[in-house]
């Protein structure tokens, strides 16, 4: 048994170093570049049925996504700016689309026999607004929603402070500032619409300062477990946190809510991150779910990588240890695998 | 399959702006009136078998209540108060009131073999003590209590602060302060007693600042989402949060806490105030259970009302747009629903 | 049935007060001493399987330990301290530690297949870091871990401040500093691997102060509801919480987190102390579980205990008033229980 579980833990461990995640098509939170109408940003959605894949072994599972995407696509805008999302739904069930977290004219709040009729199948609806609540928000069905939302219909919306200061590049200085959806329905629990070993590592260099923006589109609470360095926590559903602003290393986010947090890549190595309720990561077969990790790695010397191997059947820091050649994803060595 | 669920979900919809819950006997919250003995405030309450409405349409369920109602009537007295409330069992099993939040003398905590004996079916008990933890507090069985709170022996206790410039009517300038209890056993999820479509909808006039005190008296987290505005935190348990206090618009409330949220109407509309736990507020025949609305009315113009129909099937933005003239639940204009 | 149940409720209630908890065998979190090789401190630990009492009723089950008990010893240690931390696994199937809060040489973070090769059974594997992280922290099972730590492989790690004021006897001048574990799987609910009435009760003297230092190796969210008085919370996963500090009688610890509360003990009487999800704490036949209480003890005067008795049949306020002659455990008083 022992045995057993180790053999199908280290193939699963295996299988997230060799970057499975990065192998699959589909990837969600790509930015959705708009087009201009006068002043307008306007986006161009479709609603979709689609196949999307958890990982690179599991059957895909017949989702729903925007532009054919889970998550969708990660709409990006400016506070003040005027924005207009035409959806075209090519479903054969009606839909609705809010968007979660803005102030928004009460007929844009995208709530069926609420504020609007239904999107029926083959119909089009445009929500029109300007983004006047800056942060991370989100966007999703709201129609029949425990379903839609849980097959997929689900992106980030970030509004970026009208101030340049403000922004998190500027404000924390960070090299990165990365969307986390989870989701806990239709194929079960995964980050980004991926299961380990599926999940996507985030790759860092050591003394970058990252950001990463915690959205839950599930219907579970996940406290959000970092290994090996801490969070500061710097924003709520878009809001500052200001003078409750926290640290700490585990951080429960619930269905709905969208927390910031700052990370100083201060210590070298390849990092687990996942949801610290254990049966969302960790069964009998090994890692699964709820699980990715931080890589950050160390500036390569001139007699090559300082840092050393623990083991030398995981190569996972080796991996890390490759330096900054990549900063997308983890970078599959020669030879490693 | 859409077609039903659009059905089912506009009826649903139509039954809430319709008015069911005002419609309901046995509304709970009401405020309890107390009597004077010299300077205490006398409480008098019965302990009894209901029959309880989750909406108007299923079978009452076989319930519990504090003279009748669920939830039970509100007791509110002031910082420094002599409270006496006596409660009069008439039911046919033991039972114990716990005073959740206040500080008290050890036997007048209700805790049934630990510092009381139960009150047996037709006894009585008197609790008696000097109200000294202000804010948001409830009282509720503390015996067999999984289940004869799960059936609703359940209320809220709100000690106003003795300095009148603390009360939310003062501090923040609320002109409506609000109890919302749930739960999560008997009848499913609840709102003060009730499921959507028989929830009673929040109607402010744009520019009123109200106050919502969030009670959890059932046996899972709920996340409430409030649209179009954020809401701002400034007590959790009766506890002013000070330099803690935050916004967001998603607000995790763990059984048996109690959160204080102050809301500035700003947005005019209807607007989805719902447990994001999307299984707790929607399925596949609309939405139900712990739903609700703001409902924020313009002021009417010599015109009539500015504010223009979204939907024609829906009817709420017309019932939100008829003006200040009812502030206790959405009114109901003629020809509509 | 009434009668049933408080037959029932009253019988586990005095088999609490009997202090059945401390006639058990197998305490955990006792202290471990280190031994030391020049500045390093030392601590021997083995992995073993264990028969473990939840109550003095129940069979044992078939558990896991760190030196024999469930939850582990307590590893105390100062910030800035080399830290060996040597465990032998006496198991039969592979595992790995994982000190859980630490910042650490990667490969000394625990997790197999990542940073480690498994410890296989027979095997051993040295732990070697310098504490820089101070605080309330945990080491546990990372390895097939929603079954190791389910089964008991759990502790606590205290890392004290470097200056001595920091420290919470001198920073709040605590009498007690508590270890409170929580754990939901093998065994069901429990605190400190016991389950009510094999809870062990806090003893403090009225005028004291303490701190809980809540720590949650379980799967649930669990809200801790402390009767009678307050908590004020200081940190969150060894983070000071500064301006973000809050005062509550109920709070929610999420799986992973851990939560610093000091409690002013300035109400004199045995006060109940449980997780507020009330099926954890309270069935048919009666309290069990997630239960405890804060008993504080008035002084002895010279006429004897002041502290009257509200119920001939509880007993357990007058074993509160007892006096302060035991601080450990609910003193058990000649002629009660």
């Amino acid at each position: 048994m022992p045995a057993d579980h180790d053999t199908a833990a280290l193939a699963a461990v295996k299988r997230f170093l060799d970057g499975e995640g990065a192998s699959l098509e589909g990837t969600g939170n790509q930015r959705l570049e708009p087009t201009l109408d006068g002043d307008t940003k306007v986006f161009q959605l479709t609603i979709d049925k689609i196949k999307h894949r958890i990982d690179a072994v599991k059957e895909p599972v017949g989702a729903l996504g925007y532009n054919g995407t889970w998550p969708a696509p990660r709409i990006e805008v400016v506070e003040g700016d005027r924005v207009r999302a035409v959806f075209k739904s090519n479903l054969d069930e009606s839909t609705g689309v809010h968007f979660h977290g803005q102030r928004l004219p009460n007929n844009m709040d995208g709530v069926p026999h609420i504020t609007q009729n239904p999107i029926m199948p083959g119909d089009s609806f445009t929500y029109e607004f300007v983004a006047r609540t800056p942060g991370s928000h989100m966007y999703h069905s709201h129609h029949n929603a425990t379903d839609q939302v849980g097959r997929g219909l689900l992106g980030a919306f970030i509004v970026q402070p009208r101030n340049p200061a403000d922004r998190y590049e500027r404000k924390y200085g960070v090299s990165q500032d990365i969307i986390w959806i989870s989701n806990d329905s239709l194929g079960g629990f995964t980050i980004n619409g991926r299961g380990f070993p599926a999940t996507s590592p985030i790759v860092a260099k050591l003394g970058d300062t990252i950001a990463i923006r915690f959205m839950n589109e599930g219907n579970m609470m996940h406290p959000w477990h970092l290994h090996g360095m801490p969070m500061r926590v710097v924003a709520r559903d878009g809001y500052a946190l200001g003078s409750a602003e926290f640290t700490c290393d585990t951080l429960g986010v619930n269905p709905g809510e969208r927390w910031d947090v700052i990370i100083d890549c201060e210590e070298p190595g390849a990092w687990a991150f996942h949801c610290h309720i254990l049966q969302h990561a960790e069964a009998r077969d090994g890692m699964f779910g709820m699980v990715t990790a931080l890589v950050i790695q160390e500036a390569p010397t001139a007699e090559g990588a300082r840092f050393t191997t623990a083991s030398s059947s995981a190569g996972s820091i080796r991996t890390a240890a490759v330096g900054a050649g990549s900063t997308s994803l983890l970078c599959k060595v020669p030879g490693v695998g």
